[in-house]
């Protein structure tokens, strides 16, 4: 998991466009997913699916022609879906288009602007504070334009039209615990439960962009939702910390009481958490209107950890043995539900004659 | 308030008849009510319409001819409801008649005798000690005879089909407390609602007789008693004695729970007593066929005052400052039973685009 | 009922045959019982009704022709239902056919073979240990063959169709308290409530062998079941032990609630158990395809004293007192639930008018 995770670290991600497209395609290595495009402009709930954003590069130089912010050396470096931009700025202009960490002034933020068109820089602080000069070049060869919101999708039916839904958000540039340790988790989810010769449950394993890709999905399968028995959202399942499972809104169903089964049993630390509105996937998936049994599996939740949302969540942040108890965890969860079952009484009125069928001893 | 009641004080009330008819008549100066004419002998649930009781005078005279109790002095001095008598009685025969307070020898005490015909006085414990001659004269003017129970009624109606009730017993004599302070607090409770221009719930007050009067309202309004959603019995409204709210049989009904909490946020001293099938019309409103979600709002609860039923719960008795809490209290019930509404969520599926509606930040 | 057990005490019973018919005929000078004959074969629930047994001699004998075993002196000597035997067996031989408690050297231990064929004899541990010569004369004088199983039947009709079954088994040879103790108080309560002039519920009586017995009952009566509303079973209530009473599998169903009450009530030692499936035939009656709301009394619950199931249950461990105290017992849990009725107000809208029917004051 950590090597497929290293594969697709260097991919400049975004909720839509070729970055998206192309990690999604790569992931085909590993488990046969269908892929989906859904057209800028499609109306999804509330939403609307919006123009589509590639990049190519994007700079900030000086005077002197030297890149001092280099979206080649960073993809971070860019707010992502930065609208184009090609002009000289003066100083004060570029910084009120740059963000920094001043607690972390080596690490690059990691800063979005889907829904409101503007450009900007990601920089670490140190870099920030070097920008004395009075202008700039600024530069970001970006698009942006009607084109496809990018998602992929995989069915592993089972004995009955019941599914387990296993949902990890694809959207983000290099960071690597959030959220390519889901990513990686899910597909070798999948390729696992691909190979075994009997499911009860069926299966299904969305590859998305976060919020908008979740609801996509909603909105273009009313028929299916009703299927969804159980689900796990899969966010920041790489980090040392220990696991997190964040609760559906419902708080008692099934895959709730699973979920604390399983890690109340393993012996190591764990928390329980109950459902609020904030977070991930899970917060479309329970929103009222669906209101599916859907919890969230992490380690460190999301922001409560420094490198949250940072180049410093990088391929070092995030531990095989982490990948693999969170894995082990999914698959014992989904283990439980296979097996939770009731078995029916063919005989219940009086007692079964166990003697006849050589239960019961000979002689009382 | 305490100037209407003043206004009424001296009216001789009972559960029918001219008193009645002259109190519910005046209060038309300020709500515009409805009086309903229910013929003596009409059916209402278990019971009957009484024969119509009026009276002109009533007296006591000793050999002298000189009026030892008097019916000008104060109309409690007759036994209400008295059959009509006019003879000579023996001081022994006329003792049998008479009521008195010896705990309390100068109040007179208010006495009934609705549905047995009987004549009799009632006197203060000092009178009845004067009567030490042989013979009395004793008369009683009045009149048992088939009339009308008579009874007012306002409806106001709100933006839905479902009433709030308000209802007080209207059928006592120079009684202040008892009950002229839930006439006036019942009065100027509708002049004000009469008033506001949003009403989501109807309001319909009754003006009625004690028991007679709720028993003959609901035999005659089988078709609205589904529309009573909330209610409450004013009773005893007056006095210097702390709010107490009687729930209704429900115990947990809307009007139970909006009633302890405008009390438990009022900061001021108050009970909360459960329903028993004694006290106020709250009895017939919450008799188990009906059910009606009824409580009763008093300040000391009846009987637990030594005015109670007798001319010591005079005008002095009652306070304007507890009419004007009564009345507020009311109004913050009110209040909160129209603003007691949930709003249903249109927008159910997935969560609502906050960005486009600027209610999110633009960068994240 | 100590004098009742002392006439049957003798009677070598089984689950079929005619030590059980006779024990049955002579309840009848008690209570005028119906008798049912079920033919071998006859198919019951998941059961299938055995070959009849009846048995005339049993014994061992030495060399010498002398009866070392005798089933004359006891017919717990012989394992019940053994199938008939008549030849000369080595020491070895005879010995694996034997069954004795060391730990109880004096006592003879019941054991039976209902349903797979096999012979043997029950002696005390110091018979066992004289049995030292090389070969013994073995002879039991049985039948097993196409018959009926017998059982015995009283119902007492009362005001409403539903029913009160009392269930006792009536199939083991000379043991006392379990379960001619049963037998003995179960024919009392029949003869008692057959005299009371009413009975709000019909009484059913079942004398029945175990297991077999009840099932064959509930397999003949489908459309009876519906009507039993509380059931006992009474099972060894003859001991000196404390009441025991073990719940319904429902474990709140009026006969346990009532049964609770009339113990905690009673100011003695008791004790309250939870369904268990392991016990007499409320395993039959609560089994889930029926869940009767049947429980069972008991003193010291089977197997919990040495005596159980062995010669040492004789007619001395039986104290007529505690016969009496589960009568009675039985008795104030029957008249409980005769008298558990709810009272319906005939008159639910408003007041009663109290007072025209003299049950209130004229004057108020």
């Amino acid at each position: 998991m950590h090597k497929l995770m290293a594969e697709l670290y260097p991919i400049c991600r975004s909720i839509t466009g070729d970055g998206l497209r192309e990690t999604l395609g790569r992931l085909q290595a590993y488990v046969p997913l269908a892929m989906h495009e859904v057209p800028t402009g499609t109306k999804v709930l509330d939403w609307t699916v919006p123009n589509e954003w590639n990049i190519r590069d994007a700079y900030v130089k000086d005077s002197r022609g030297e890149r001092v912010v280099d979206f080649r050396r960073s993809n971070l470096h860019v707010l992502n879906y930065s609208a184009p931009v090609e002009r000289t700025v003066s100083r004060q202009e570029l910084l009120s288009h740059c963000f920094s960490l001043p607690e972390h002034p080596d690490w690059i933020p990691y800063r979005t602007s889907y829904y409101r068109e503007a450009w900007g820089f990601c920089v670490t602080h140190r870099q920030l504070e070097t920008l004395t000069a009075d202008e700039y070049e600024v530069r970001i060869d970006s698009t942006l334009a009607p084109g496809n919101l990018t998602y992929a999708e995989l069915v592993l039916p089972g004995e009955t039209s019941e599914e387990i839904l296993v949902s990890a958000h694809a959207c983000h540039p290099s960071l690597a615990n959030d959220n390519l340790s889901g990513v990686a988790v899910a597909a070798f989810l999948a390729r696992h439960l691909r190979q075994q010769p009997r499911r009860r449950y069926g299966y299904r394993f969305l590859f998305i962009p976060g919020t908008i890709g979740s609801i996509t999905w909603l909105a273009r399968n009313e028929a299916v939702v009703p299927r969804v028995k159980h689900g796990l959202v899969l966010a920041g399942v790489g980090d040392p910390g220990p696991v997190h499972y964040k609760r559906s809104r419902r708080g008692d169903a099934e895959i709730d009481r699973a979920a604390a089964h399983v890690l109340r049993h393993a012996g190591r630390p764990h928390e329980l958490l109950d459902f609020t509105p904030y977070g991930h996937d899970e917060r479309q998936y329970c929103s009222p209107g669906y209101n599916l049994a859907v919890g969230c599996l992490s380690r460190t939740p999301d922001a409560q950890y420094p490198e949250y949302h940072s180049s410093a969540d990088n391929l070092d942040f995030v531990r095989p043995e982490a990948l693999a108890d969170s894995y082990a965890t999914c698959l014992a969860v989904f283990d439980l539900l296979e097996g939770n079952e009731a078995y029916v009484n063919q005989s219940p009125k009086g007692e079964p004659q166990l003697g006849r069928r050589g239960l019961y001893g000979a002689v009382g």
